[in-house]
């Protein structure tokens, strides 16, 4: 018997930032009920994004903010989609080169993730936004 | 009752350029029957790619182009693979930096993705192509 | 009836190097007798990670390398994270540009990839390092 369970979850942000929602996710999981399958977690937004990345030292997502910032420059001379401001498109090309659908395995009814890996939702814009997910867990 | 429905897509290419395939996709979950569950889209190519972009603004997917150019450059003097011409190995980076699975959640029998949010087929050859896709919808 | 098949794999890695898993997954596959469905690829680390890539000519690989090492420098001035040495921080950007989580069609009993399309687990660690991977299998 599969089981096909779906909700849906609001995340507050804080600004640009990442925000561990591993726990969150792992609480969808618990009421799941499933044992064995797989968890999927889906953002709705274009400006924001999730990214799996090691959890325990805090100087990893202030390097990857280093990282993101050369990739997709704020207020770059080139964009032409800038109405929202300097982090606009630069939130666009920063969610595309992350994700924003990620699916976890989940076993003995637990997300298994490596030890070090966590589930960050990755808030591009400058400013606060609530973002909304949608997990999807099926397995038996 | 598990629905697994599975079906085999081409969609003709322009030439280098993303192509909002959503209403597509849509229209294969249609087809499944499926009310609550899961929509995976899978790029049998390494030269093309999938990308959830926003969908309202032509100028966002210029601005992508823009910094797509930048980070993995058409004829780049280091490049050993060329065979094809100055767009081969750019188009393999693309696709690697962008991708080529998604998951798209599946809610009241429809595609649930955000209001600014569509799925592009990416062709990142110069050349119109066909590109053939795999659409596989489970859920109940 | 739906089949729901998960198994953790080991694979040794020499060093930072991309390595062709399909065949490993492919076999995977063989063994949860689905016929039509999904086989779901996670790789439980945060410094290695897998790719979808062109499977025929190693150049490829070689070209892949020049242009991550642009986009994540190993021993950058501005990084913070670097206990562990030149690759340590360049290894979690690589992963996040990369992906840790890779969701395949199966078809007719087999992984249904592009004729030049292989699943490659990528190690960004100079070391050699033993990688977990769970693979889930569902379907009919």
């Amino acid at each position: 018997m599969t089981i096909w369970y779906q909700s849906e979850l609001q995340v507050k942000t804080p600004g640009r930032s990442a925000i561990d929602i591993s726990a969150v996710i792992d609480d969808a999981v618990n009421g799941a009920s499933v044992t064995t399958g797989l968890a999927h977690v889906f953002l709705k937004h274009t400006s924001a994004s999730l990214m799996l990345c090691e959890n325990a030292d805090a100087t990893v997502l202030t390097d990857m903010e280093t990282i993101l910032k050369r990739l997709a420059p704020d207020a770059d001379a080139e964009y032409r989609h800038d109405y929202e401001g300097d982090d606009d498109m630069a939130a666009h090309v920063r969610s595309v080169l992350t994700t924003n659908d990620v699916t976890l395995p989940v076993s003995r009814g637990r997300l298994n993730l490596g030890t070090w890996q966590g589930l960050f939702l990755y808030e591009h814009r400058y400013a606060s936004h609530s973002r909304q997910l949608i997990v999807t867990v099926s397995g038996k």
